[in-house]
């Protein structure tokens, strides 16, 4: 199976530009062709291509499945880039694979990295979810200041920074996740972790405090156990 | 912390040529210092530097830890390696920073990968063992023909081969952790799974089915799926 982004207009679907570009040069695909496109808001076609110009490629939706494979959470991780990027690409990837749904880049205190390329990183994201047949593309949100993140309204979530500062009261997040809540934003540090201002103002503002475990993880490992343990929870119970 | 690989011989520790080397010409480390060294079973010494050499570099053993934050499981996954070794090589620091004992490459039917080399994959585990301050190095085992490996002698293990065809008996992998075995071997298969031949082989050699949940996985996304469900099985129950 094949899975391209597109846009559904009716019964059409469109390829977008890079897209259509993708199916004629590099594929040499054709009219008649069958093809999967999904809008990466969860709906996913089987689609015959009926028309294919330079820069766009329609095609006729014989089959719509809407909310494909939706899981069960939604996970909004954010986190503090590291510094070399290969690592946060890599844990986009697979992210991606396992599940999530918005990701936010944090720049706190500790953070070396002051800069991120978007572009890039969607594109590996957007990489990621036709990879592994997801009709849902996360959400990629571009660098935010850390006191600024946590004065949002995120009252939907349950809120949660992990941490290592054992002395300072923390949940494990195991059982933050038995309670089952729909919507679940966890935040994570850089490395040397988040400074213990703001990990309190994180806590004046209705974040819980969690932990991982007893060890400590590089940041794009602690990123994605916080991944894995949610997917874990919700679908192996 | 430094952590160092070395050897102890009665009070004295002694670092191998390498990281002598590593000490005194990148480091600038110089008589008096304090070091923490490993010889990767287990010792964990807090050490001054007694002599430094051209080649050599001795320490005196202040105190030594036997079985240094030791696991409650040991855990050995025999993977097919990935075309893209790189995938691989993340995997491999992953894994070594979340919890693995042993890890053997496997030579299956639908590898596209026959070879690989094992001496830039040690020094990979070496470093992510020194970097998130371990005491065990894990073990890697060299290619191994998967008809050779499952007829080992491997009876001290709950063995385990994950694969993805659905009408052949699995187990979902949380109810085998569940029974809290010491010694848990599991085989990840390659791009394109196992054959059936070789689930089948598997079956009749003792291994139990297994299945990661109902996504797809990459190879090395499963091996880590499966790291981190053993480690979070054990330790955060």
């Amino acid at each position: 199976m094949k899975l391209f982004f597109g846009i559904f207009q009716g019964d059409t679907a469109i390829l977008n530009e890079e897209e259509s570009n993708h199916f004629t040069k590099v594929l040499r695909g054709n009219e008649g062709d069958i093809i999967h496109i999904t809008d990466g808001n969860g709906n996913l076609g089987k689609c015959e291509v009926t028309h294919v110009s330079k820069k766009i490629v329609e095609a006729n939706v014989i089959q719509l499945q809407e909310n494909f494979e939706q899981k069960k959470y939604y996970l909004h991780v954010a986190i503090a880039p590291t510094k070399t990027m290969e690592r946060i690409e890599f844990f986009l990837e697979k992210a991606t694979e396992i599940g999530i749904d918005e990701i936010t880049f944090l720049q706190s205190f500790h953070s070396e990295r002051k800069n991120i390329k978007i572009e890039r990183l969607e594109k590996i994201v957007q990489s990621a979810t036709k990879q592994s047949l997801k009709a849902y593309l996360p959400k990629l949100n571009d660098l935010t200041k850390f006191n600024d993140f946590i004065k949002k309204d995120l009252s939907d979530y349950k809120k949660c920074i992990a941490h290592c500062e054992s002395d300072i009261e923390r949940t494990p997040f195991n059982q933050i996740l038995s309670k089952q809540p729909e919507k679940v934003l966890i935040m994570i540090g850089p490395e040397g972790d988040f400074s213990r201002d703001e990990i309190k103002a994180a806590y004046e503002n209705g974040f819980n405090g969690i932990s991982l475990g007893s060890q400590r993880f590089r940041t794009e490992t602690a990123a994605l156990q916080a991944v894995f343990a949610t997917d874990w929870a919700f679908n192996h119970k």
